[in-house]
Formats: C-alpha cells, sequence, structure tokens
C-alpha cells in the first residue's frame, strides 16, 4: 500500500458480517437451526438481507432509518498485516430500539438460546443487554453475552448462563465489578477474577484465552481447556467460534462443552474467513483438547 | 492510522462518484441540464440512483448484473494525506454493453454536448470511446473524451470535438500515435505532443497541467492560459471542472472558454469535495484568468 497515495485493488470480497452473523453461520455449519436478529438499514442492509437468504440463515432484522454499517478491512503483500477501517455505524432511534424489543420478546420463546453478541450501535441503552439476557432468562432461555466495556458490565445484572470475555474484556470488567488487581495472562488469577463476574450476576464465565484455550467457571467448578497444537491462520472469528459451540452444546456436559469450544475455535483459525470453520480440523481437534 | 491493526473511524461521507457524476454536478451548478448516463448494479447502484435524485441530477443507467463499485479514501491527521483504494469494478456482458449503446443513441440527439469521462469498466471494448465519439460526431453533437491510456489512444479515431489529457496522459498517448520525444513540463514541447493527437482524430487537444492551468491546441491556433494564483486544496476533480467548463462555454470563443476552465478548475479546488466549486472564487478567476 502506498500510503497517501491511490491503490489500484486487485480483488474485493463482500460479506454479511458482525459477530452475530459470524455465530449464526458457525452454528448454521454445525447443523443447527438459527435466526439472525438485531437492526439493518440501508443499501447496505439490503444487501445483508440478500446475502443471509442466499445461504440460508433465515433472518427477522428490523429496519432502521441509518445505514448498517460496512467494516473495510484493507489485506496487502503475504496479507497477515490486515488493517481494518471500522465505520462508527448508524444511530439507533428510540422507537427503533422499541420495535427490537418488541421482535426479541417475540422470538425468544422460540429458541433453546440466544447469543448476545457484538459492541451496541449509539442509540441503544448501554444496559441493552441486561435487558435482552433478563427476557431471556424469564422465559427460561439460555442467554450467552459476548461483548465488553460497559454493555458487559451492566449485562451482568440480567444474569446471562454465560458470558465470553477474553482476558483483557475480563480484567476490564473485573476492575469496575470490584477494585482488584488485574490478570494480564492465564493462570490461576483468571478464575479469581471470573468468580467476581459471577458474584455480579453471570451463571458461568467462560475466558477465551486465544491460543492458550480457555478458562471456565461455573457454579460447580472451574475448568482448564488447552488446544492440542499452536494453530496459524486467521484468528478473526475465533472467539465467535467459542460462542457458537457453547451454544451448540447446551445439552452437553461442561467438560464437552468446553472441549468442542476449543476445538471449533482453532479449527476457526484454519478457515480463511470470519464465520467458518475446517470441518475435519474440527474433528479431529475435538478427540485432543484437554480439559482439567 | 495504525497500519497492520484495526482502527475506529470518527466520520464517514458517501457521496455518488466517478468522472462522469462529477462533471455533471459542475454543469448542474453552473444552471446546464445535464443527464447522466453508464452502467449501474447492486446495492450500491441503487445508493447511486436515490443520490442522484436526491440532488436533481437526470439519469438514465443502464442496469448490470455486477455491483457499481466503490472506492474508498481514508483521511487521517490533517486530512491531506489522503489514501484511496479504488476497487476493480464489475465486469460488464456484452449484451449490457450493447444495451447501452441503444440507450446512449436514443440520448445523444438530445443533447449539445456530451462528455465521456473515465476508464473503461471491464468487459467493455478498448475502442469503446470512439465509437461512442463517432455516433455523438454523426448527429452533430459535440464530445469531450477526458480518459486516458488505451481507450484514449483509440478514442482519437472517433474524431471527439476536444480531448482532455493532462501532461502525463498526453505523454503516454503521443508515444503510441507517433514516435518521439514526450514533454515532461508546460513549454512549447507541449503543443508539439498535443498537435500529434489532433493529426490522429481530435479536433482540439485541452492539456491541463495542475495549479499551471492549461495548453490549448485548435484547429486555429494554439493558447496558454494561466491561473491568476496558486491555489491550495483539494485537487481531485480539478481536471472534471476543466471538462465541466469546456461543455458548458461550448458556444463561446476559445479564449473565454479557456479562461472559464482555469478560472472553475482552481474554483473547484477551493471546494472540499469533487464535483463541486466555490462560486465567489469562480466569479474572481474569471476575470483575472491570463489567456496567451
Amino acid at each position: 500500500v502506498r500510503w497517501g497515495e491511490a491503490n489500484r485493488v486487485a480483488g474485493v470480497e463482500r460479506r454479511a458480517g458482525g459477530k452475530g452473523v459470524n455465530v449464526a453461520r458457525l452454528l448454521h455449519q454445525l447443523g443447527e437451526d438459527t435466526l439472525v436478529t438485531g437492526f439493518c438499514g440501508g443499501p447496505t442492509g439490503e444487501a445483508v438481507h440478500a446475502e443471509l437468504e442466499s445461504v440460508g440463515l433465515p433472518w427477522e432484522l428490523v429496519p432502521i432509518a441509518g445505514e448498517t454499517r460496512r467494516t473495510t478491512t484493507v489485506f496487502a503483500g503475504s496479507g497477515t498485516d490486515a488493517t481494518g477501517f471500522w465505520e462508527p455505524g448508524p444511530t439507533v432511534a428510540p422507537e427503533e430500539w422499541q420495535r427490537f424489543g418488541a421482535t426479541f420478546a417475540s422470538l425468544v420463546p422460540r429458541a433453546d438460546a440466544v447469543v448476545l453478541s457484538g459492541s451496541l450501535p449509539a442509540g441503544v441503552p448501554p444496559d441493552a443487554y441486561a435487558s435482552l439476557a433478563r427476557a431471556a432468562a424469564e422465559t427460561g432461555v439460555s442467554a450467552i453475552l459476548d461483548t465488553s466495556g460497559e454493555p458487559l458490565r451492566l449485562g451482568l445484572a440480567g444474569q446471562p448462563a454465560i458470558v465470553k470475555p477474553n482476558a483483557d474484556e475480563l480484567a476490564e470488567a473485573a476492575a469496575h465489578a470490584a477494585p482488584a488487581a488485574s490478570p494480564t495472562a492465564a493462570g490461576a488469577g483468571i478464575f479469581a477474577v471470573a468468580q467476581r463476574l459471577r458474584a455480579a450476576g453471570a451463571e458461568a464465565v467462560v475466558v477465551s484465552l486465544g491460543d492458550e484455550g480457555l478458562c471456565a467457571v461455573t457454579a460447580e467448578r472451574s475448568w482448564r481447556a488447552r488446544p492440542p497444537e499452536a494453530v496459524a491462520g486467521n484468528p478473526t472469528g475465533a472467539g465467535d467460534a467459542v460462542v457458537a459451540a457453547l451454544a451448540a452444546g447446551r445439552r452437553r456436559p461442561w467438560p464437552e462443552r468446553l472441549a468442542d469450544a476449543v476445538a471449533l475455535s482453532a479449527a476457526s483459525v484454519h478457515a480463511p474467513v470470519a464465520g467458518s470453520f475446517d470441518a475435519a480440523a474440527y474433528q479431529r481437534y475435538r478427540e485432543l483438547v484437554q480439559v482439567d
């Protein structure tokens, strides 16, 4: 890339994205029934509708006056030094957020699990995930929350079945949840900090640690799940794969559920784009993940 | 911008662009009736339709199966070091190109002048501008051609009323038109080289020289037009302003026409985006451009 100049782009890929859509793609590939909901607007929103239909992902998206944002990623040279440009995205109007609440309430009773993923758009109250998780819990449906910052911190009050921070997100949320030293690496400290998020409302806390696997704290005990090997590839979407596996494994015992999450996450690193995984690698890793 | 990382974008502006649209915007601001034609497809194409309508620019765009390309420009810091990413754009199918030919033929008789601007999309024959310019000439309509490389070189055979290369585009076209030394700066050499483009078919050649103004070679004589001052600002679209002024001044004597072209070009540098100009600066510059 020549900075400050015009660069001719060799090829362009467009893809409906966002963490929620990535999780739905993964669940679809795992054979699960999914439904995508959220906000969608403008010509980019129509492109999202069209693509979800073409890949067979049902959706019920609330239309908004603003335009769905794009995230532009520039790959140059070897393709490993990707530079992302994240648009701020549209502001959601109060009546649009109300409409979403009604849509969500109508969908939850049909669900076995709800995944609440990603940052919140402007205009949506910062405790949005708390009210959505609470609505799910009141209907007896598990909510898995994957967000960061204030939406995560405030979301804990909605008593989600699982929150899935990474190490940085855990440290930030815990620093606000109770004043204490923050963890910076995998280790015993993470379990203590994760317990603080349970005390703040989460039923279980699963901390994704990149190529070091997962730490999990549940009502009964704590777990450590490690991948069988270091995986080289595209780490974007590895956290979405953890969430998808946790949702798909909702009826399985925790050790299996966590092994699947580590395996799917590693298998997603093998795939070229977020929201997909290498099926052969997934099956191979499932047998090899070590859970203690 | 942090290269190789995710960058949060503070603000996003979307704008229907391309040289042809920019020229039409400028002519519209000058009070001329215009009609935009070309190819348009996909959700981005629909966004173009909507914006042309909202700014009052009539259009008759031929729909294509591919999606209209986007050009993404990243502004960081002071905003002067803009980095552009130019998508390759869709490939036009043979029947889509045929349909455009019919559309163009139906529109030309209603026009006083036709502006042929920009690179050619993939799938369109490299001599496309030659056949369009010829169709205009046969109807007695002036064609102004603003392109580069092979489409410019081959376009000369269509006997356009004016071609408007910049110095680099002139040198490249002339190097192929006849073997001789190429010009690299404003000077007497440019006139000789421009004459070679006249010999190859163009009725007149107007060479844009950035903040040094214009050189022009017509059937009667040669002209040199200089701006009254160096202008700081956004030079994107300054060449489109030259073309727009040449089209708007089609009934005026060459010295006035060229003075207007230099004035509008300089006034467009004052405006923040391509396809617009500072009206007060335009009026002021018109009186001050020196034409020899």
